[in-house]
């Protein structure tokens, strides 16, 4: 129908969540959600920071590969999850009590409903809260983050070095490093 | 002499700590601490966190029960930890790899050194740092933090109900609870 291909025209934009935590619902929840929806959210939190979303509450229609009525999360250059139905079955993907852990600072969610619901459906309720990164954990794999010592803290982190040697920055490759300190009188230096 | 007994009337303030992790050193520090010397921090950090501290490096003049140099920890009420020395024995007790966790939003660390010291000492660098409490597990021994759910975030919690129940707030208790919203079509109710 016409009004089918008008409707994407008057879709809301997405709505910018920037708390450091927040509850997420279908429309109209704990009503029934209506026909022919599509909202997305953009969570996004300081660098630092990555986001954890889990569902409180999921009840979507069932389609096969969730075509019809989905909830999807995803990350900013990829798909994280798509759930729709009442529990994990074959076709339909409920989170359960699943977590979803973004990758960085930033989570998108999108809720679509098609053009016809059978039975009624209640829809979600999802929280999200922003999670510390540990950068001198999460670094250690690919490239150290500190010389000798790292420190990590709610946000960010910093580098300390061995007694008897001072931190510097390399203006080259913006690292920190530790040099020894030969010029100061060391007494327990290792 | 009477220059000792003046001396504690020319003792600096305590130095007030209230950013969300930071460096605290001996005076002089990487170099050898004064004599006759005490200072004393004292860390905050907003409600809903702890504060987490450790040491890098540790070297103070070692004395039975620690009565002559040492570094003090403690939380609002309650002394944490003494230290002094190199290393632990039956006599000194250095901090080693332990990590001191004040029960509240405080610390205090005072450190002082007695009057002479035979030989030098290049006292110590600790390093600390808040860390978010989490009401949702700390609160579950004595009394039950929420009604249904409790959702934690860095620096508080919140409270929400099992689908088709309301939350609420007790004036008189302070507490929120959860009661069945028995006015509202519920279709997925347990």
């Amino acid at each position: 129908s016409i009004l089918m291909l008008i409707l994407p025209l008057n879709e809301d934009l997405p709505i910018r969540l920037t708390d450091m935590f927040g509850e997420i619902q279908s429309p109209n929840f704990p009503d029934s959600y209506p026909s022919d929806s599509e909202v997305t959210w953009n969570i996004s939190v300081p660098d630092g920071f990555k986001i954890k979303l889990y569902f409180m509450h999921f009840d979507l229609e069932s389609s096969y590969l969730c075509e019809y009525d989905y909830v999807k999360v995803s990350s900013e250059d990829q798909e994280l999850a798509t759930f729709c139905g009442r529990e994990t079955t074959d076709t339909e993907q409920a989170p359960g009590q699943q977590v979803i852990l973004s990758p960085g600072p930033y989570m998108g969610l999108t809720f679509r409903s098609d053009f016809s619901n059978e039975e009624r459906f209640t829809g979600f309720d999802a929280h999200y809260t922003a999670v510390d990164v540990d950068e001198c954990l999460e670094k250690s794999d690919e490239e150290l983050a500190c010389d000798h010592y790292c420190h990590n803290y709610i946000g960010g982190y910093y580098c300390s070095c061995r007694f008897g040697y001072i931190l510097h920055s390399d203006n080259r490759t913006s690292q920190t490093a530790c040099t020894a300190s030969s010029w100061r009188r060391v007494s327990s230096s290792p």
